[in-house]
């Protein structure tokens, strides 16, 4: 949105180029005020909802600090296993429009697809998706392209992907994101995969009604070169269907201090977090290795999501 | 209670016309600050425990925003499965008596019924029913009986209960409240079940014994007429001895357009929820379907009562 | 430390006499405070995690009211079980060093001994030891510490340990702790249990090194005698490999009237808490029984903890 007051945040499709630019602005203030004086009291007596029906740790603790460092406060729904409403077969929708009464705005993770756009259209509150099953995970996607911007200070000329393509929700809407934000640029996403993970052809297509160039990779060293950020996912599991499928990829790319040689001096390492083995971590010490900062970010881009759509951009 | 301040709340019977009127005029004030500023200070530096050994998101969450809205935090323990109390052999007593040590006020929710009154005894704060298993869950009552006043803006004439009377602790507490605070008046409470699901003999007693009328019914159509409030709950499947003895009852009254068109012009539809089918979501649209503003008034009632409770009914 | 502030706290081998001293006078204006004005704002804007990898009632809540007295929030995590990064496969390091992203400080409990100390050499932010497996549980062994001299209000000579010495993690720091405060004193600690939960040799030789004197002892009351603290401990049955081995000690002491009886008239009685039956409730009336003042004080111990290590040791 350019408009941010007020409104849901479902999709990626909905960020403007202006809206972007607003957010990345307001997302530098914050780690300039979180710095100084650790937060202010802008969002004072609003409360927040952070809802999850799956797990999460980033997510939810980023949104939490991020609305207390801005002087509001948050009630926790975990809606797995025990709760309350789930138990009892309540609707989500019923759910939602019951926690909606109490606070000033919900930020809701829900295994099912289409889950959260569906329930926005019987809310007054704005709704901020924090994942929807393989849908969208929009919050993710600006803080990962508000770390590209803050550590390039310069437009991005080359993103390399790197891993599970196929299954990564994280890719899929940072493709898109960025394809939208700089359309008809000099812009070149590399997708780089084992062929069995390799990204759809839907993202591909929408890169390409961006006038956004895309170049497919087997050799992370090949697709590296002369790249300025490199984006790197975990291989899941529990995304596979059989055992040796797994077996087949599992490892198939390390980032390691071996490849961290062979890559621009100057290239950017990124990774939504968890990782398991695909970030060897004799990499941290690698100026080039972005990931805590990014992990960092995702708390000023949130607490840059909640002051605009709350209405409070300036304190 | 008349004077509310330091008082614990177990039980609708403590409640005084004179307290009750209060809270009426607290949650009201609590309305008009939530509604134009969000909320203010004066619980500052007061913490709360909401200590629940049952599954709730309503009555935790509500209680938590309230308490947020007023300036003050809160603790919240789950005392459900894992926590370490219970996997101890802790006394409930011990676990209540360590907890206070903290806080300023407790909320306490757990299975056992009487379990609650009897804690109070050992304790030196002030402790807040939210529900004992099947005896009280006064803050409900209160909330219920606000909206009543709060939608009618006059006293009630006649009251509908609708659903299992037999078993819903929200109905008892309502309808016992809803004596005590208009005794020897016209008011005339009407409960409408299938004949094993009715009103247990003790809430007519109660009813008697306060002067006040009741009717019993089967149609719902019929209970309706000149009714100024229905008050609907749900079947819980899990109450019931054999699954015959609940399909036989399950769906025995939806409440849907079909229904409110036939009933007063003026009649509003309480519920507490959660809802399964007993409501059509077609009727949500409906001015006289009051349940989300009931529950919202929920907020409003558990910041009157906790304000009320630690002696900052004023700012 | 005698500088606390920046400092993590994995072990009270850190605590000097001095740095004790200090945080014995910080927790008693933090007692102040809360009696007078429930809080202060020292630590506004500052945000706490609280990550608990084990269950956990009162240390975590006392953490949580004390940050929220103090005018900071705090952000939970549940690490047990449906956690996100535990299903994820991360590292713990990986976990605390993206946590330590969002906040201030960090309290962490975790079930392998040695494990928060090893964490700790990864991250930038205080973290505070809240028990790690049969390791080290420091802040515990403080607020015992605090409550020995705030109850007495002199230095202690004599201290008795009672129960299950042989596993009991709180006496282990505890006799640790005291050895090292008053090292060359006249101080004897007197460690009272059934043969097979005796007191390691590695606690004896602690205080050996430390010039401080023990003695061995089966008789409650013999051990009790000219004794001015009694610290008592539950007797665990989950560290017991047989049944037999549990139910040949299970109820060895028990803490009764019939005992206070027989010891000294000034003697104050401790305990960790959670109590089972080793202290039967009739004594909770005995003005000797000090344990739930040391539960409070815990509150007290932790604001002064949190204080001094976020550099806030004055309002």
């Amino acid at each position: 949105p350019v408009s941010w007051k007020g409104q849901s945040l479902v999709s990626v499709a909905q960020i403007t180029p202006k809206g972007f630019e607003l957010l990345v602005t307001i997302s530098q203030q914050m780690r300039d005020i979180v710095r100084s004086e650790g937060g202010d009291d802008r969002l004072k007596h609003k409360v927040l909802a952070t809802i999850f029906y799956e797990a999460s740790t980033r997510t939810s603790c980023s949104f939490q600090a991020a609305m207390s460092r801005l002087g509001g406060t948050f009630i926790h729904v975990d809606g797995q296993g025990n709760s309350s409403a789930a138990k009892k077969k309540e609707s989500l929708e019923d759910t939602i429009k019951c926690l909606e009464c109490y606070v000033d705005a919900i930020v809701l993770r829900h295994p099912e697809t289409g889950s959260v756009p569906k329930v926005v259209l019987s809310t007054t509150k704005p709704v901020l998706n924090a994942g929807d099953g393989i849908g969208e995970h929009p919050t993710q996607a600006l803080l990962d392209s508000f770390t590209i911007w803050d550590e390039l200070k310069d437009d991005p000329k080359i993103v390399v992907f790197l891993g599970d393509l196929k299954h990564g929700r994280t890719v899929h809407s940072l493709a898109k994101l960025l394809s939208q934000l700089r359309p008809q640029s000099k812009l070149i996403l590399r997708f780089c995969s084992p062929q069995i993970l390799s990204i759809p052809d839907s993202i591909l297509e929408y890169c390409k009604n961006n006038g956004v160039q895309y170049e497919i990779f087997e050799d992370a060293t090949k697709a590296c070169q002369d790249a300025q950020i490199l984006y790197v996912t975990r291989i899941q599991k529990e995304r596979f269907e059989t055992e040796e499928a797994y077996e087949s990829v599992k490892g198939c790319y390390v980032v390691d201090n071996a490849l961290m040689d062979k890559v621009p001096k100057n290239m950017i390492v990124l990774h939504p977090l968890p990782r398991v083995d695909e970030i060897a971590t004799e990499v941290d010490a690698d100026p080039r290795a972005a990931y805590f900062r990014q992990m960092e970010n995702g708390m000023y881009v949130r607490m840059a999501i909640l002051a605009l759509v709350l209405g409070k951009s300036s304190p």
